[in-house]
């Protein structure tokens, strides 16, 4: 039995010489002075938006790296154009409210497709609110880093970088928490 | 002497406030069924580019978690609309080839501004070249982290999150090879 | 009010200097030719052992990084000489099967001792089973990283490296599973 | 050609089993009360001791997430009963002055035996000094990870954890500053 679970040391060197040629294909004019260079749209591809149950948040509180909380993933579902599931409880929102005041997500979880396929996901977020007199709104980012099953048909996941969105709707009467999570592949 | 280094604790339950009212204000559709929800350009503002000098690449081989090279940052300089100087030898950029052909890139280093502040960045890329048959040309994008000294001008680097671009230029005859590392704030 | 959540800079130029100072105390003979400073004991001092109980593993199969399987932690309780507590339901223990074959844990969750201060434990393990014909036996150790609260009678667990071990006892019938870890302070 | 670089899946099924079998054996007592489990010895065998040149510290000072220095690693040798060579330089040690005081180390650097193996080096630090009144005396230990290639005669470093011990010896007149980091396997 031949498994063929890891690419060769061949794939490596293909990597490698690829490299070389492509990452021309990219270049950029690399005068920064231009505005149309300073204003740059990241075109992205929307994989899905998750509805995110949380639960009762647990706080450690003030600790050695800096406030400690964690905010526990109890379920929900989530969809997009190519794919949809559910997601799996168990999963934990691991807060840390740095020195500086801005806050760091670091959310792992698992998400089950409807045909029966297990990711991993990963996002960790940057929470910041403006002090006073500065200028902009509330600040929250994320960048969501996904693993997928190799010989699956999501293993495109793999092989990307993505930006996540977080948005807190406002809920029913008896609504359980949640929160709205977008998956953004950047192309 | 009241040395404000730190936010007090104050600050935290502002930013639990702040979170609850403010995060409404970037909620979006979350139907994603509309095509111009599917693409959607993340708005970025360009900080810097830098042309980072590398040193010849040194290689662990193939390894526990897969393979191993590091290459050696060997200066620079960087210039964008509101910041410039120098990159600092001594950063390294440790890369590891995954067991599925992907390849991790964690540089870090330090770069110098002219009036004399140290930042630290560090450049978490993703490269993936496209297996034969595969649509899409090869891939690299990167996330950017930075600590600035809290009390500087650019106090403002710590509060968000960046992407990175990687530029490999036509070296000239007898040109110490380098490479163009765009830092762009996800706004 | 003065709110003294962090140390001030004044702290960490003491640290400096003690730096100096002190680490020749511990200074030990730099020659590695001697047998009685090739093997070395580490003296250790128990915190406690915990009782933790895990869920049924939930496999995401081979990904880009390895083999990815995770195991909730569903409760339990903990004792030492000093503390003791419960297990707090929720955390989770995300496994890599290593490209090399060892397997990595990284086990997170919380745990909330008897006088309601909660912490959170980071346990860092690797497994290896030796090859044919390799010498030794099967090889489990862990460290661990422990966030207290800093104003807690428990913050000395905030200054210590731990090692760990696992113990996974002979279950009764009808028993749930558990593991038995143990975490000692590296003195 | 059949290139076995990475183990099979039958491997992992063997690990599991393994695991179920073997972790009886170094099963302790799990009573804690015994003065004997309280304190106890790991024994560890001593891999090398490298005298590790350090060159000028660069500051980034107070940022988000503590107090950023970094120490530039510019060269060495090492020495132990099995294994010898020099450190490679262009390594550093980023350290990180945590809110509460302490201090935690990073350094990655490569090492190079006499036989030309290439060694990745991962050393995780902890310093703490005691505050007024604190027992205990100025407190450094560390963790190291270790990334060999997994077909040269090193490869046993990739299947343990090993503790670092840190001395910072007596300069002679003029000697340029080096510390002695100890590598001991936890066996």
């Amino acid at each position: 039995m031949n498994f063929n679970f890891y690419k060769n040391a061949l794939g490596t060197v293909t990597l490698a010489l690829l490299l070389v040629i492509a990452v021309h294909g990219f270049s950029q004019n690399s005068n920064p002075e231009n505005s149309e260079d300073i204003y740059r749209d990241f075109k992205t591809e929307l994989m899905w938006k998750a509805n995110v149950k949380i639960g009762t948040m647990i706080n450690v509180g003030k600790s050695k790296r800096g406030t400690r909380r964690v905010i526990p993933i109890t379920g929900g579902t989530f969809s997009g154009p190519k794919i949809k599931g559910e997601v799996l409880p168990g999963g934990e929102d691991w807060q840390l409210v740095r020195p500086d005041g801005d806050t760091e997500l670091y959310a792992r979880y698992l998400m089950k497709t409807d045909d029966g396929t297990v990711l991993q996901i990963l996002n960790k977020a940057l929470m910041h609110a403006p002090a006073q007199g500065e200028e902009g709104g509330f600040y929250v980012k994320s960048v969501i880093d996904i693993e997928a099953p190799i010989e699956s048909s999501y293993e495109y996941l793999n092989h990307a970088i993505f930006l996540g969105t977080l948005e807190m709707p406002q809920l029913k009467p008896n609504e359980a928490p949640y929160v709205i999570i977008g998956v953004y592949k950047v192309l």
